[in-house]
């Protein structure tokens, strides 16, 4: 069994935002060398996402529209005024911690003749809920 | 170390439904001859799901009918009609990019003694938000 | 190929509620004698989900107020009154089926030099969304 793992550091300069990392994930399973086997991509902070969408500008849109209607940012405290207690521990992303369960941690993909195993839209993206400082994200690849 | 790849062909005659597919899992790790491993079934269309949960129909409506409240279907593409930045791209799916990534992608689950090993009420269903068409799901085995 | 599997029971006193359980899953880790490969761990039951996310007590209980407004305890079965078709089936847990698809069924994490392989302020989570009954979480392990 081979293994591989490859960290990729990333910097948004907004509070939420989404990138394509398909390519770097591509490049860790040509670095593998693995020909048949999975591949786990993971956000390694939990104000953060990995999922797999389309790559079109107008959904990122409407996606920034729900999360922010589904978990509303609030810098506050005091949830009868909209705030999230975890915000009292002196942070203001409680909002982040809710909008990243609803995009997921982590995607596992498949690996098979030494590609990634997708369907004809499938991209990988990190999605950022709290952004403006230093994330990485996780590849972790295992297979022969 | 042993693997297997398979695809099942799916398609809907409704916009959103649900399909048990817990038996062609079943048989794809019979085929595979692992023992002991991990199995990913996975989505290969955005606008679809794999998940687990209870084969019980009434729970099933239920998750309609939260879905449509969550990420209501709307043809248009005006977000203050209620409609999908998305849909401007020539789609009338957008609600069913975010019911998606409510119910998610992808599941995976462990071999043991060569059977799916799943609790009492576990089953594997593929979640479909925009039918008519025809659909893919890929189940990868690695094991031994 | 070595692989390892391991069970957890929980018992929860209240209907909804979350436990570290990361000292576990990495004692697991340590018997495997797994030092490259992924660790997959995942509620057996279809009322309750392993995630990862912050052990802080006032982001679990902003989870509680949002899980419950995403998808409010109802016992009843009719949908006009807020109740779920689900409950029909002589149940009251309609709720934590909707619950725990929000926080997820499972989480798959990479092994590094035989340790989970996780960002700054990661911890695994059971939660619980219909307590009051033994539960079970599976840990498995494949790796070298």
């Amino acid at each position: 069994m081979k293994s591989h793992r490859k960290s990729l550091s990333i910097h948004l300069n907004e509070r939420m935002g989404f990138v394509n990392i398909t390519r770097e994930v591509e490049k860790a399973v040509a670095e593998s060398g693995v020909q048949e086997g999975l591949c786990l991509v993971n956000a390694m902070h939990i104000t953060a996402s990995v999922f797999i969408n389309d790559d079109e500008h107008g959904l990122h849109q409407d996606y920034r529209r729900w999360l922010e209607k589904l978990a509303p940012f609030n810098p506050g405290s005091d949830p009868a005024q909209g705030g999230y207690l975890h915000n009292r521990s002196g942070e203001d992303n409680g909002d982040a911690h809710h909008k990243r369960q609803i995009m997921g941690r982590e995607v596992v993909v498949a690996i098979t003749s030494g590609k990634l195993d997708f369907g004809p839209w499938e991209q990988v993206f990190y999605g950022e809920f709290d952004g403006r400082r230093d994330k990485r994200v996780l590849i972790k690849i295992i297979g022969e």
